[in-house]
């Protein structure tokens, strides 16, 4: 079990007054005061764990966000943004004397701009909505989590969350042109924008993945890109992972960029399959979705060279996609891996990434650590960039596999930095993985870090209980009980 | 003209003092004492500034460079890392109490690696040394200045240097992985690696660019790409720069992304045209020069689409390249524009960046503010990206016209800003356009860059007369007489 920080019991007390407060700042529908309605915020995808917060706030502008973080912090109460509450890692997940700021309802897009290929957005728009608003145009946003539907550009910024495409057009912050974001004091900062890099350091980047410790976003410049003329996926079938994954890592080895490349063990095809009935081969040991974009022409070359490949290894089945509607189902399929595993067990996803050329060995590995708790894996996830997410499947009523679970979990991501990865590739630190940080870094690259971080937040409020231990935190840096 | 700060005379006076101290730390052919010697470093390609420097050092190793700064830090003498002194923007002038750290000699690759796509380089090597050496695997090193031949991976980090083919490939720090950077107190630090992502705030993204100010980067390691099948440049001639720039907005607009995308004004033709010899269409009133990559067929589809565009836009001229050879040559003409214009002229090569769209109504306030000063101006920059390079000629002979062509370059960087873009692309701030900062940013967020500064340099060693505006630096910060 991960620890919380136990609750400051002097806010606990004031809670009546810091409600009377926040009531005087936004509009009533905007506060959540009842136990019942805070319930709905007192986890987020993780699960795992749920604080009850002291209230939550939904703000419509940045005016209303500054004049509620002014207010906090002049109260010293904690203050833990939220999004949609998609974090797999317990990013959202607030403490029980901390008030949720949710940007849920700054959904407003502020300007599309084709000729220069940016859009402006509130940060509560979703991932999939950026996209909706210049599809006419032919245009997209590139990074594409699971969540896509669900999830806040906000969140993606603070998480600098990735997905099934980002092999060719990178993650959030290969995406995002600037923020408008407001510190803890309510001072209000605009960082980038639509222009070509920016003077002075880069605050965008670390800014982006910074899980709500520097500030609150509220909006964000983010780059729009054109869809190539055309795109294929190509499903092929291997006897084992081990071949699969030898397959992911001659592709990129030859230099090759394909749009996608996600690979599923036979345990993550099946579940997939049964729940989504994308035409997925059901005996094969692995398989690879491989996504190639462009003309017609370049497409078939680049498949030819894949399958080609891919026959090096032991290919068995290989299986283009025919139809646009084939395509769509294909994806639908990945996409929902996690929702059609959560159906057949309770699970841990992991999220951690190593260099491709490693993984033959990590997805032998992985299999012999999961075996020894006794338990059951399903792997599927980014291959291209090496990015892992296995799922460690058990039962959560069962106390003694729910602790095995979280440590095969935690084996697994000491083997990924063992082989020169790391421990998160999109889903962050949050709560998680809080405690492994000092697996990756040292005493002294955690001070840097926190030392950066306390020129944002000297009073340590935002989000304070993720990221860095609790243990060994430096003073001045809030040590909690 | 540019303030520098009134050397500390107290460090003067303990000039052999600490020039002993030194010798004691690294051989002797790598300590440079005397006048003669130093004067190669009193400048770099800023060249309108000179400082003699306390002394020089020049490392080999990461131990080297962290036992100079230990000794450095611990005596309070200020201290400016150095490349190949490549910087248009003043980053690697000297102070005279400064001791220079040349980076120039750490020039082994440590590791290639093809099949996770990464090099891990020595910061001195240069910046076409690493393309030298995956050439053999047709692999190279995406950003490319047109120093290349001269200029530092170290160096191109500390200013997140760009080139010409940067639009597809992205600048610098789209390229970086992970740096090994030695902090002011002589600790060593690892950031970033060749995995995805990392845990944690993105340190890599802060260091990257943060001009010699947050450490001295001793080890690099990037990303390697592989070569397209094909890669073909074509030539756009139009009737006026207005129209040129009309075309580059409605290509860009479509979604396109060429390798690169140049432009160059009829002066700028002429001057690189004698110089070259590149076959560049001398009557006309602005060039392009486009490049696309892919497979024969890609490529073409792709520039019957540029083609199109540019038809639309009175294009007068079309020359596709039509061997490897005038390929070659259609890009040496490009890359030799500064060194052809320095022939002709004194010159300031500004860099600022735009939004696209902007390019026709910038193009044409660029030439007005010119005019205004009795100046001429050559413009030659990376137009697919909006990074403008202005170069105002002038004769530095006379004090006049040195004042003006400085005028006018502040006029055109503040015009980027007042139409949504920004005061620096590739170069970086340095010391030329440390005291426009203001224009872009205000107190609070220069204050806010200033705080971040001053967790990796609490008592401002690090090449500290740049990049912050003087006056106003809120103390602790040095405030320079």
């Amino acid at each position: 079990m991960i620890p919380f920080p136990a609750p400051d019991k002097d806010i606990l007390a004031r809670r009546a007054e810091i409600v009377a407060g926040l009531s005087r700042l936004v509009p009533p529908a905007a506060l959540i005061t009842s136990e019942n309605e805070r319930r709905a915020y007192d986890t987020d995808a993780l699960t795992a764990y749920r604080r009850l917060p002291l209230a939550v706030v939904l703000p419509r502008t940045t005016e209303e966000v500054a004049a509620v973080l002014s207010f906090l912090h002049q109260e010293k109460v904690p203050v833990v943004a939220r999004g949609s509450g998609t974090s797999l890692a317990g990013g959202a997940i607030p403490q029980e004397d901390a008030v949720v700021v949710g940007i849920g309802k700054m959904t407003k897009i502020l300007e599309v701009d084709f000729a220069n290929r940016f859009a402006r957005v509130q940060a509560g728009v979703t991932n999939l909505a950026i996209t909706d608003a210049v599809r006419h145009e032919d245009f997209f946003y590139a990074p594409d989590p699971s969540s896509q539907l669900a999830c806040t550009i906000g969140g993606n910024v603070a998480m600098n969350s990735g997905g099934a495409h980002c092999l060719k057009h990178g993650v959030t912050t290969n995406n995002l042109l600037g923020v408008r974001m407001v510190l803890i004091d309510g001072s209000i900062v605009d960082i980038g924008g639509p222009h070509l890099d920016a003077p002075g350091y880069d605050l965008l980047g670390l800014v982006c993945g910074s899980e709500g410790q520097l500030g609150i976003v509220t909006e964000a410049t983010v780059r729009i890109l054109r869809h190539a003329e055309g795109a294929r996926p190509v499903l092929l079938a291997f006897p084992d992972s081990v071949k699969a994954g030898a397959a992911v890592a001659g592709i990129i080895a030859a230099g090759m960029v394909p749009v996608a490349l996600e690979f599923m063990d036979q345990e993550a095809v099946a579940i997939c399959e049964a729940f989504s009935h994308a035409g997925y081969p059901l005996g094969a040991g692995a398989m690879l979705i491989v996504e190639v974009e462009g003309s017609e022409s370049e497409m078939e070359a680049q498949l030819a060279r894949i399958v080609a490949i891919a026959g090096e290894h032991g290919v068995e089945t290989v299986r283009e996609s025919k139809s646009a509607l084939e395509t769509a189902l294909i994806w639908k399929g990945r996409k929902s891996a996690f929702g059609a595993t959560g159906r057949v067990a309770d699970y841990i996803c992991m999220d951690g990434t190593i260099p491709t050329g490693q993984l033959p060995l990590v997805l032998r590995r992985i299999g012999e650590i999961v075996a020894s708790y006794g338990l059951r894996v399903a792997n599927v996830f980014h291959a291209g960039d090496g990015n892992l997410h296995p799922l460690v499947l058990y039962n959560a009523n069962d106390a003694q596999q729910s602790h095995d679970a979280e440590e095969a979990g935690n084996d697994i991501l000491r083997l990924c930095v063992e082989v020169g990865g790391c421990l998160t590739g999109e889903h962050g630190v949050g709560i998680e993985k809080r405690d492994l940080m000092g697996v990756q870094f040292s005493r002294v690259d955690l001070d840097q870090q926190m030392r950066v971080r306390a020129v944002f937040d000297p009073a340590w409020l935002l989000n304070p209980a993720k990221v860095f231990p609790l243990e060994g935190r430096t003073p001045p840096f809030p040590v909690a009980a």
